[in-house]
């Protein structure tokens, strides 16, 4: 299966560390003392305390079993359901849950195209679509592209906005990132989703939270992810389960003191990608970003496929993220074209930036990318 | 939050027992090792493959973050989205989280009366709704009722055969449990659904499975726990993450290494029960169940509340599942009465099983009973 591959490269693109035996020991027999193995337990609430304290800008932090599950609970609690409107606007650029969610609760991707500089769904297409084509919609549901914030956030506020629309940002591989202004992500929208799974700069194995300003959005959140249920069992709100274990947050609490010092070490190559690699375009803003991984953007005519089979011959692991874009899948096929995500599709390369990448590394990858430009 | 409540009880309803430290964190070493956190990686292949040695019948099993995401993903993998019909049969005498799912994935929940005697969903009051009445359904999802294998199991395979609609069974109690001909629950219907929350039988913390005789269904269940994404990474299916992380598998292989001693112990309990409590009837087949705790139906004139509050003020924690009936709920109101379940769920009331119930527990219970009895 997809998703974490068995690791062949000397230098994969992801590398993920976990919190020491010996800590965990330790969790794990203050989880047995406490007899709370799930449902809100002492280590979900201090890491829930964490995460808030992490982003400040007075945020809620609601947990959740993954970044999906966060996303279903958000469009639960944040899209009109009966509205006559069954379109939901999302990048094709993109994971394909988000696409997928949106389909599974029974509305309908329109997809929108993304601008090429931070590679982030472009709030000027989306006005096109909204105001020129005049299509109803139920809801937004952006993405911060590889974990970056978009520069455009405050226009993509204002156009939810004027359309009294929820806008939903996906901040998947985001947490610890910053927009242009300096402040953390997750406290714009109506919300933001992170992801903690194990390829995520906060990973934890499986596990996402939505953060948001709203207190009582993020309340109604925590109900719906334990089924909706009042206080005295009763379900009064729309639920699933999207619980965060015990076990699970002990790992969070864990990654998140060692987080801070992770990205200032993948800034670092961040800066050596930058110095090195000639002739392309790193993603806008990105030098604020976690940096789970650098994604770059090749000039054109420079055969992408060929970068990536040259750097696996070397055991360093590149990938096409998000190459087919989502809107060119059999599952949501027959919508408009969309020429930026279509050309960037082509281009775009994801580069390992964790500890294991050295100054030998970096020059490998130059040299790579060098090779193929014609 | 209400779900798992604080343990003030020295006898509550449930007491989960969790594997020894110095085994998960050999686990935990193994996993740290192996660099595999999820995605199936070794202990989840090992747990899946436990889960189909223990129920036999060439079951497929498919491992989930937790029932109700099993639940979402065997809806979408099942009922036909393109259908017309958007009605799911399913009961009211239910935990929320099924026609919560329903509704969450666009369906409508069309409440169907329960028996008295299994407290499961009735095949014949879900007859007279489909011939009698004519209503076009997309699915069904039937529970067996707090575990126990339903006695009318295969007519409701020949009613979901009749109409050529999936029949899922929620079975989340009963993991370990067995249908009246004595197979294990796992094998029967389009699939069936467990859980492994902490308050379960085998109890995990969150986690969750389908089981299935149908090997390509299970396949495509696979894929769709994880975004519907085939070997190449291009998303095929529908999808969302419901991936079971590689701790809570590990927890899950030692806590079904013990589950059939446990059993037996709570059917002793059982049996003391059905000796001691005189003038209630027992649920049908619960002998065979799992018996994460023992439901009994109070006679008519027996006080329930007031039962619960006798046995609260002896420390001895008693439930009443499922009142109110979800059909009561503001979520969901509006469709036809169900004289049975609005009768039972005044008087059913859920009793501890597990290895606290001494002989006076046991005692203690039938006297309250008794003594509410008019």
């Amino acid at each position: 299966m997809a998703g974490e591959r068995l690791m062949t490269y000397s230098v994969p693109l992801i590398a993920p560390s976990f919190p020491a035996a010996e800590d965990m020991d330790g969790d794990y027999r203050d989880i047995l003392d406490s007899g709370r193995f799930s449902n809100f337990g002492p280590f979900e609430r201090a890491f829930r305390a964490a995460l808030e304290d992490h982003v400040g800008q007075s945020v809620s932090a609601v947990t959740f079993s993954s970044a999906t599950t966060a996303l279903q609970a958000a469009m639960l609690a944040c899209v009109d359901r009966g509205s006559a409107a069954r379109d939901v606007l999302v990048p094709a650029f993109t994971f394909p849950a988000g696409p997928q969610s949106i389909a599974a609760l029974g509305f309908t991707p329109r997809f929108v195209d993304i601008e090429p500089v931070g590679l982030h769904a472009d709030p000027d297409a989306a006005a096109r679509i909204l105001k020129r084509d005049q299509v109803s919609i139920a809801g937004i549901v952006i993405g911060n592209s590889f974990g970056t914030g978009a520069h455009h956030i405050s226009a993509w506020e204002d156009l939810a906005g004027e359309f009294d629309v929820a806008l939903i940002i996906d901040s998947a591989a985001g947490f610890g990132s910053a927009y242009e202004d300096g402040t953390a992500l997750g406290a714009r929208g109506t919300c933001e989703i992170f992801s903690f799974h194990a390829t995520k700069p906060l990973a934890i194995g499986e596990g996402g939270a939505v953060l948001t300003r709203d207190p009582d959005l993020a309340e109604r959140l925590r109900r719906i992810s334990n089924f909706g249920l009042d206080d005295d069992g009763v379900a009064r709100l729309p639920g699933l389960n999207g619980k965060l274990n015990e076990f699970a947050a002990a790992i969070g609490i864990r990654q998140l003191a060692g987080l801070e010092a992770d990205i200032v070490r993948r800034r670092a190559v961040h800066d050596a990608y930058r110095t090195a690699v000639a002739d392309v375009d790193f993603q806008r803003n990105a030098e604020r970003s976690a940096l789970g991984f650098v994604s770059l953007v090749l000039s054109h005519g420079t055969d992408r496929d060929a970068v990536v089979g040259d750097l696996a011959a070397r055991a360093i692991e590149a990938r096409r993220y998000y190459a087919p874009a989502v809107h060119r899948s059999d599952l949501f096929a027959g919508g408009a074209p969309l020429p930026v995500t279509e050309d960037i599709e082509g281009r775009v390369i994801s580069l390992p930036s964790h500890r294991g990448v050295t100054p030998a590394v970096v020059e490998a990858v130059a040299e790579a990318i060098s090779a193929r430009r014609s």
